[in-house]
């Protein structure tokens, strides 16, 4: 079966979410897409760089804010392996990212990993917002698992 | 009457709110105390740097991370001139901030600079964390509301 523009710009999240895994850091990847093209993909760098605010969608916000401006995030829609945890749900917001996109839920993170958890999902994190970004969850989550499964065997007891 | 801890601790970040306007800044800043000592005042950084994500609490977790370490923000308690955003909210809990206390509510904000707006209250945000932060609100609101709406009058329309 034809795989979806979604789904090919989520499979290039959870690959970048399993090198996050190589380079010694939690399993999260996440890109950034704009009027059908690919600007960034960034990884969760929190445990190489020892800075707890270094998951990938805030990375992702960070850098394309350097690298490309911050008008590049504008009404951009970000793919996220892992579901965004407040923090990354907030920056994206504020980045003004139009749609977010995530594999693996928070449930299916913390089931890997246990606390500390953060827990609130994306979507009640920005219930209230306004503008409100469009969030699609659970796309190619069993792939995303996948990797947080194989990354929780590896380092029981990491931070998410 | 005699100022309590509390107030002196939020006094300062209030007072760093009114320099990140005089920078240019948002209205917004926030003390890191631990053990009874300030360890760091942060203030808004993100119209001079163009970062959506320095905001106060967010500036402070990480220069505290890059220049006194990781282990300086566990079990400390953060003064916030305003409510903290789910993204500010977030940081603080993954690196291990035990007590957020805060004066100005995201209401307050909100009624002195309308959208965009993330609106989530921030013990609705960390409500299901795991472990949970202790959060006060209100302490030197109208303290930190004069500043807001000092901001306010100067710049209609900028970004929270």
């Amino acid at each position: 079966m034809a795989q979806s523009d979604d789904e090919k710009w989520m499979a290039l999240a959870i690959e970048a979410s399993a090198r996050a895994v190589e380079a010694g850091n939690r399993p999260f990847g996440a890109t950034l897409v704009k009027d059908g093209k690919l600007l960034l993909v960034a990884e969760n760098e929190q445990i190489v760089s020892g800075d707890c605010t270094d998951h990938a969608e805030t990375v992702l916000v960070r850098r394309a804010t350097a690298k490309l401006g911050a008008a590049s995030l504008q009404g951009s829609t970000v793919y996220a392996s892992g579901e965004p945890c407040a923090m990354c749900a907030g920056a994206m917001f504020w980045a003004g990212v139009g749609r977010i996109v995530f594999a693996a839920s928070t449930q299916d993170i913390s089931d890997c990993f246990g606390p500390p958890v953060l827990g609130a999902p994306c979507a009640e994190v920005l219930a209230r917002s306004d503008p409100k970004p469009r969030i699609d969850g659970l796309l190619l989550r069993a792939e995303a698992v996948a990797v947080l499964r194989r990354a929780a065997q590896g380092s029981r007891g990491a931070r998410n």
